[in-house]
C-alpha cells in the first residue's frame, strides 16, 4: 500500500464517501486508490470552483466533509472563492492538494507556488505532509479539524512522495465533539432580556435555522413580545408552511439599521454582531444601536437548538400560547402574464415540490422568491453565505448529491451563474435531479443600484458597459446544450409555470433561462 | 477630484490604456473614475481569470502593463491561475484590488478576506493604500514596479475610503530601467563555451526568443558548431519561414535528459537552468547532465538580444557562414482526409497568415503544430509558461486587443478551454479578430499519459472517469453561440481546412470544434 491508498482508505474508515475531484499529474496516485479502495465516490468538475462549491453544498445538507482534489496552488486559487463562501458557512471540507515530490519544489518547476500562503485565508486547519507513513494520521487530522463545531475547512498539502511511497494502513479513531450546550448564566441572561419585550430581538444564524429551532424561537417570541430576526444570508435556513418564518435582517445598511433602531437588547444565536456588508461614507459598520447591548446565547460552534429549547422552558414554563394568527399562509397561485422578478419567486414558491432543497444566487432576481417562500412547501434554502459569487451553481451540484431523493433548484442569477457555469456538466454527467432557473435580467444589477446609491443618476460609457451583460446577450439554452443539459426559455409567467412544472417532473437536470 | 480619479489620471498619464475589469461594489469609484479620464479602455470579463489571463496576452504582446480591476479576495482569487503563468511569463501586469473601507475591514464582513496572503504568491510588488492623497503616487510605484525588466507583477489593494476621500493630480514621473547590458567578462566566457562546438548548447528564454535574438544564436551556431535549444514553454517566440527555428527542450523529462546528455556547457540566455516539470521516482529535477557547467550569459532582466549581439561578434568577428543548408522549409501543404493531431497542427500551418499571433494551448493536441511551426508564415507564438490550465482564451483575448491588426488564433485543448470559456464573450463583445481552434479530444489526454507512464496499464473506474471528458460531450459550437460567437465543427481534415479559411476571412471572432 502506498500512502495516497492509506490515506483514501483512512478516509473511507472515517466515513467520507464522495470526492469531488480536478486532478492533475501530482494527484493521480489518490485516482488510482479511488480505484483501490472500494465505498468513495469520485464526481469530476470541470474546473476546480465546482469542486469546491459542491463540497460545501454537500457539506451543508449532510453535515459531513467531502474530500475535493485539487491540483497544487493555481488548481486550487480556483477553488477559494467557493472556499470562502463555505468557510462563512461553516461548512465541514476536507481538501487534497497534491504538490510536487518533496524533493523537487526547491527547483522552481513552472507550477511550483506557495499553497500555504494560498490556503491559509481559507481554511481553519493547513498541513503539509511529510511522510507517506504519517499521511494516514494526517488524515484522520484532517477530517477531524473539518467536523469541529461548527464545521471547518482542513486543507492537506501531499507531496507527491508521500502519496506514491510505502505506507502501512492507519485508520485511526477521531474524536467527534458535539456542539457545547450553553451555560445557565447564558440562559437566565437572555431570559431577562427577552422579557423586556419588543425593544429585544432574538438574531438567529447558522445552526439556530433548523426548523426545531426556528419552533423554539417562535415560541419564545410569542411568549415574550420579543422579535426574532435571522442573518442576512444564511447557510441553511428550513423555510415554508409549517415552520415559522423569521424576516431577514434586509442586506443595504440603511434599511438593517432601520430594522433595528428600536432595538435596545440583542440575543446573539448562531449568529455574530450584525454588520454592513460593505463599508459606506458615514454610514456605521455596526447595525444594531450603539446603545443596544449584545447577548451572546449561543456562537455557531455551540448548541443552538437546545439553548433555544432551553430558553422556551425557562420564557414560558407553561407552554407558549397558541399560534393564533400566525396560522400558516396560503400556497402562493402559479402567475400569470409578466415575468418579472415578484412573478418568478411566485411561481417557484407555487411549483417547488415538498422537501425542495433551493440553492439562493438569484442575487437581486431572488427577492420575489423570498416575499414567497413562507408559503411555499417545506423546503431548505442555502444562501450566498460568503458574498463570492459563482456559488449557486456548484453548491447545488454539492446538494444533489448529498441528497438524491430531494429535489434541487438553483434559483440563480446570470452574472453570478456565469463564474462556473461549468457545474451543469457535472449535474448532467451524475444525472443530478436539478433545475437551473436562470434570472436572465442581463446586467450586474446589484452595481447599477449601487452606482444609483452613489448619486451617480446617469452613468456613463464605462459605468455602463462594465455593469451591463448584453452586447451580446448570454443565451443559456445554447449554454445548457453544450454542457449537455437540456434547457428552454421563459419570457412569461405562464412560460415560466409550465416549464418549470415539466423540468420539475422529469427526472435529471434542465435548465430555464427566465428573461427578466 | 477623488482618489479613484487621481489613479486612474496618474495610470492613463504614465501610459496604461487598457483595464480589463471585473468589478464589484467596493471597485465601483475607479469604474466611475473610467468615465471622469479620457484614453482608457475598459474590457469586462465575466470570470477573473479571463481580466488576468487578457491582461498577460497584452503584456506579452505590447511589453507594457494593462489594469486589472477585481474585486476583493475572492474575486482576486479567481484570477490568481493565470497571474501565476503571467508571473511565469515576466509579463508586466497592475493588478488593482478594491477592499473595504479601511475602518470597515476590523468588523470582518461577508467579503472580509486576507488579500495580502492570496496576492504575495504570484506579485513580485503588493501594497495597501493608506490615503487617497498617496493613491497617485502607489499607481505610478505599481506601474514602476510592473515594468521593472524583464516585467513584473504588481498589486495595488486600495480600501475604498482611499478612492472615494479627495485627493490631488500627483502623475509623478517614473523610472523606466532598460534590461542591463551584461558584462563583457560573460562574453568572453560565453565565448570560451561555444568555441567547444556540439557539446555546448545555447538555452534561450524570456526575451531570448525575439527574431533578431533567434537570428543572432543560428549564427553563432552556424559559426561554432554549438547547439540551440528553447524553453520548453516560452513566452513568447517569433517563429516560422525567414526565422531560424530552434527545437524546445522536450515536456517529459526522460526525452530531456537525453536531449541535452552530450552537453558538457550550457549557456543560458533569458532561462534558468532547466529543470523537470513535475518531479518523478529515480528522475532527476536537474535536466541537464550533473557534470555539465552552466554559464548565465544573461538572466531574463537582462538585454538578451544585446547579449547575442555581442557573442556573434566575438565569436564570428569576420561574419557568420551563409545560412547553406538551413534554407527556409516550403510552407505545408494543407492536409486532406483524417483529422489528427498531425493533421491538425498541419492545417493551422499551413492557413496562418502572416503576423498571426498564435496562442498555443494545445496541450497534447498542440504537438502537430510544433512540427510544421516553421515551415508556417511568420508569427508569434505565446505558450502556457506557468502550467495553470485556462490560460489560453484570455491571453488571446488580451493579444486581440492588443494587437488589433493582427489575426489571433487559439490553439486550445478542450478541457483546459473549459476553465474559462466566458472569454469568447469578451471576444465577441469587443468583435475581436480572433479564431478559437478547439482541440476536442474529450479527455485530459495528458493525464491518461501520466497514468500509462506510471504503469497503470488498464485504468480503473475511477481514473477513466476522472481523465474522460466524455458522457455527455461537450458541444463546443452550441457553448460558443452561448457566448455570442459563431462556431463550426469539423471531423476530417478537409472540412478544418474549409472553416478555418472561413474564419480567418471573416472578421471578428469564430469558433472552430476540431473533433480528434
Amino acid at each position: 500500500m502506498n500512502g495516497a491508498e492509506s490515506l483514501i482508505r483512512t478516509a473511507s474508515a472515517l466515513g467520507i464517501d464522495v470526492c469531488f475531484a480536478n486532478p492533475g499529474t501530482t494527484e493521480l496516485q489518490f485516482v488510482v486508490a479511488l480505484d483501490a479502495v472500494p465505498g468513495m465516490r469520485s464526481v469530476l468538475g470541470l474546473f476546480e470552483g465546482v469542486c469546491t462549491g459542491a463540497a460545501d453544498g454537500y457539506g451543508r445538507m449532510t453535515g459531513s466533509p467531502a474530500l475535493t482534489l485539487l491540483h497544487l496552488g493555481p488548481g486550487f486559487a480556483n477553488g477559494i472563492a467557493n472556499l470562502h463562501n463555505a468557510r462563512r458557512a461553516h461548512t465541514p471540507i476536507v481538501n487534497l492538494i497534491g504538490d510536487h515530490a518533496s524533493w523537487h519544489g526547491s527547483f522552481d518547476a513552472p507550477l511550483t507556488s506557495d499553497i500555504v500562503s494560498l490556503a491559509t485565508p481559507v481554511s481553519a486547519w493547513v498541513r503539509t505532509a511529510t511522510s507517506a507513513k504519517t499521511l494516514a494520521d494526517d488524515a484522520a487530522a484532517a477530517i477531524e479539524a473539518a467536523l469541529a463545531p461548527p464545521g471547518q475547512i482542513a486543507t492537506l498539502i501531499v507531496p507527491q512522495d508521500c502519496a506514491w511511497d510505502p505506507a502501512d494502513a492507519a485508520a485511526r479513531t477521531i474524536a467527534r465533539p458535539r456542539p457545547a450546550p450553553v451555560s445557565e448564566r447564558a440562559i437566565v441572561g437572555a431570559t431577562d432580556a427577552v422579557r423586556t419585550g419588543a425593544n429585544c430581538a432574538l438574531f438567529l444564524g447558522g445552526p439556530a435555522l433548523t426548523a426545531p429551532a426556528l419552533r423554539a424561537a417562535d415560541r419564545i417570541a410569542r411568549s415574550s413580545g420579543c422579535r426574532v430576526l435571522q442573518e442576512t444570508f444564511a447557510s441553511r435556513v428550513e423555510q415554508g408552511r409549517g415552520i415559522p418564518s423569521v424576516a431577514n435582517l434586509p442586506y443595504f445598511p440603511e434599511q438593517a439599521i432601520a430594522a433595528l433602531a428600536e432595538i435596545e437588547q440583542l440575543v446573539l444565536i448562531g449568529a455574530r454582531d450584525p454588520v454592513a456588508f460593505f463599508g459606506y461614507p458615514d454610514v456605521p459598520s455596526r447595525l444594531a444601536p450603539e446603545r443596544c447591548t449584545r447577548l451572546e446565547l449561543a456562537g455557531p460552534e455551540d448548541d443552538c437548538e437546545g439553548a433555544l429549547e432551553a430558553l422556551v422552558r425557562a420564557v414560558a414554563p407553561e407552554g407558549a400560547p397558541a399560534s393564533g394568527a400566525t396560522s400558516d399562509p396560503e400556497p402562493p397561485d402559479p402567475p400569470s402574464g409578466a415575468l418579472d422578478v415578484e412573478t418568478l419567486g411566485r411561481a417557484l414558491a407555487a411549483l417547488q415540490p415538498e422537501g425542495a432543497i433551493i440553492v439562493n444566487e438569484g442575487a437581486t432576481s431572488g427577492f420575489g422568491f423570498g416575499a414567497h417562500s413562507a408559503a411555499a412547501a417545506p423546503h431548505s434554502m442555502l444562501g450566498l453565505t460568503g458574498g463570492a459569487i459563482g456559488q449557486g451553481l456548484p453548491t447545488a451540484v454539492g446538494a444533489a448529491v448529498a441528497c438524491p431523493d430531494r429535489r434541487v433548484i438553483a434559483l440563480q442569477a446570470d452574472g453570478s451563474g456565469m463564474y462556473t457555469l461549468q457545474a451543469l456538466w457535472t449535474a448532467a454527467r451524475e444525472s443530478l435531479d436539478l433545475v437551473a432557473l436562470i434570472c436572465a435580467n442581463r446586467s450586474y444589477r446589484i452595481l447599477q443600484v449601487e452606482l444609483a446609491r452613489a448619486g451617480i443618476a446617469e452613468p456613463g460609457r464605462h459605468a455602463r458597459g462594465l455593469t451591463d451583460l448584453g452586447r451580446p446577450d448570454l443565451d443559456w439554452v445554447s449554454l445548457a446544450r453544450g454542457l449537455g443539459v437540456p434547457g428552454s426559455r421563459a419570457e412569461t409567467a405562464d412560460a415560466l409555470v409550465t416549464e418549470l412544472g415539466r423540468a420539475l417532473a422529469t427526472p435529471g437536470p434542465s435548465l430555464i433561462e427566465a428573461i427578466l
